[in-house]
């Protein structure tokens, strides 16, 4: 379970909820984009991935929207269950390759090659650079590729017998984790994937059949309030979440940063980790200019109960009031004093309160930020699908070589 | 050797790099701040730190400013040489706690409690939980205090007979990794700390003795487009960079995030990992509000050379554009077509290239952002050093225990 507190004025927000939802009912219906039925199509998916029993480790080459979803859920899953593990070639740095293709042994290796243009140079590159320094075959029990349909690396794939796994066409890079993209390697490895959709596909019917309204006043609040708000910081309570705010950032800097006719409209995500950016950015977030909102992230309970012991210290007397207290307290309640020494300050503050980390829980955290992007875009008439600007730097590298 | 490239209009700003320059000769003189003597005072410090032979890993207990700038160190050089290994025990979070007290065997680690005032909460549980689990007991030979002289835990170190480093009192958290609190631990673990000093102490030379312009000249257009240009990206292309970005947003939002009188100033750090981000964050830079500058950060020279294969595999000839040259070339060169694309944006663009990762290159670069921190914050006229907008969220914290 997931419990949501908006902590700002909500009122006279109704008219752009409205448009906002129909908006995205539209684009449901007419296939905008397809990562609203991904829950539900990908559980046909499940039955189809076979089991590696030899594999021990996944190897995912894959940069961008192939690799940062699936790698936050694993940071948040990894904890909880005995599973395969899985390295992610995801940067094209030499020292970073360097180091996780010695924790590599070819035999015990699924090898995922996941591009949606199925040309990504990155990841093309990683590739080739695999096939090299394992002697790599092309084998199918050793590889993967999921790809969109009909890319080179899906030809590829039919060429040399690799099973290959699409990608919906309308479903972009950062909308995709629940997708091929992330079930197949995270279903592999052994995490409870059934659960993951089912806790997404429980909010999009619960949005679509019911209008979920904490969404839309958010969306709402943030179109409303822009541009003296825009930026939107993310204060996530774990160290389990620092990749899942590298997700966010994604998620929300390409879809809501976007040229309008002439005009350059973009709501800047910030993601911290709490408590210890309590030591960093807050004092900006107090002090500083009121032009960000603030969400806090937090999970009511963690799995152990690891305790501060009732130990007093000479000279440390004036630290004894958390003796006893478990740390899941002592982090919760530093977010809760933060929050509220935030909205003290007039900052438009909201809470997202996660019950415990399992699959349903972080399945539906990933829909909702996925619905909340689609309902900021819409309100602003913006494509929130695409990434047109990525595209001359790729032109700028080519001329390079 | 670090090279500096500014890509944006720097006439008319003499005035300002004066003013600024100046106030950093005075804030010197007048000991305002200590950092700045620290490339040499850490010096003698070296001479007075023993050889813990028995020692394998070393666990810092430490938060914000008493971590962040030894993790960047750190993660940027451990894959240079043999070295112990540092675990960061620096979140009240419970899983990571229990993750991290897993790897630490008490009889080959030495514990470093670090925090400034003496009583950081989360530090002191910590400890707490570390005196319980691993049942420490207070010895010299696995036991280091890192303090303000006079602070509570000091005073608690020297009834123990626990080693106690002083931290300058007049050296912020943030401004302190080139103090007792990085210098001990690194050096402990194996590390070049003198080169690390030595790097920092020859820019800190060059700029008092020489007025190294290319710091002031970005300081004085940081201040003279504020507040049309708010938020400071910094985009470092390598993974190793990750925690020295996250250094880097502490130490510009904590110190540049201030009240002066009524207003509220602020300058927001952004950070991100080249060239993943470029699937990620890149798009909000290029087709975005012009509301921001940019940094990019690169390293010339990487250890290793690592190659694309020429290696053409069926339909993806189209990516061989690459084949035969080095994931350092390919990386640098994301970088080049990266921030070409941003510039012609008209976004401001400045370059940090480092030769080469090594102690001194490292140096030079930490204390260049100090240096940068402290003119952009003088120029604003607020206290760069202090950090008051934290108490209210502390004082809070107590009144829910």
């Amino acid at each position: 379970m997931i419990r949501y507190e908006l902590h700002f004025d909500t009122k006279a927000l109704e008219p752009l909820m409205q448009k906002a939802f129909e908006s995205l009912v539209l684009e449901r219906q007419r296939g905008v984009t397809g990562y609203y039925d991904l829950p539900f199509s990908s559980m046909r998916l499940l039955e189809r991935i076979p089991n590696y029993p030899h594999i021990k480790k996944i190897a995912i080459i894959g940069i961008g929207g192939s690799s940062l979803g699936t790698k936050a859920i694993y940071e948040l899953l990894r904890h909880r269950i005995h599973h395969k593990e899985i390295i992610f070639l995801e940067n094209p740095d030499p020292i970073d390759l360097e180091d996780k293709f010695s924790r590599i042994k070819k035999n015990e290796t699924l090898f995922i090659v996941i591009s949606k243009s199925g040309t990504t140079i990155e990841t093309i590159s990683i590739f080739k650079a695999a096939i090299k320094h394992f002697e790599l075959e092309f084998q199918k029990d050793n590889l993967i590729f999921i790809t969109d349909p009909g890319s080179p690396l899906e030809r590829l794939g039919s060429d040399k017998g690799v099973p290959v796994y699409n990608i919906p066409p309308n479903v972009g890079g950062r909308f995709s984790v629940l997708s091929a993209v992330g079930i197949v390697p995270l279903t592999i490895a052994g995490f409870d994937t059934e659960n993951l959709l089912l806790g997404a596909g429980k909010l999009v019917i619960d949005f679509f059949a019911h209008r979920a309204d904490h969404i839309l006043k958010k969306a709402a609040f943030y179109y409303s309030h822009y541009p003296d708000i825009k930026m939107n910081v993310l204060f996530s309570y774990s160290s389990m979440l620092l990749d899942f705010n590298r997700w966010y950032e994604q998620l929300w800097g390409e879809s809501l940063g976007k040229r309008k006719g002439d005009e350059r409209i973009g709501l800047t995500p910030i993601a911290h980790i709490g408590s210890i950016d309590q030591h960093s950015f807050l004092q900006l977030l107090i002090d500083g200019p009121l032009d960000k909102s603030v969400t806090f992230l937090k999970v009511k309970e963690f799995r152990n109960h690891i305790k501060i012991p009732q130990i007093s210290l000479p000279h440390l007397e004036s630290t004894d009031f958390v003796n006893g207290h478990t740390f899941n307290e002592l982090i919760n309640k530093e977010c809760e004093a933060t929050m509220e020494s935030v909205m003290m300050q007039g900052v438009p503050v909201d809470l997202i309160e996660i019950g415990s980390i399992k699959a349903k829980n972080i399945g539906e955290l990933i829909i909702y930020y996925q619905l909340l992007t689609s309902a900021v875009g819409a309100l602003f008439g913006i494509d929130t699908y695409n990434q047109p600007g990525v595209e001359l730097g790729k032109k700028i590298l080519k001329e390079k070589f």
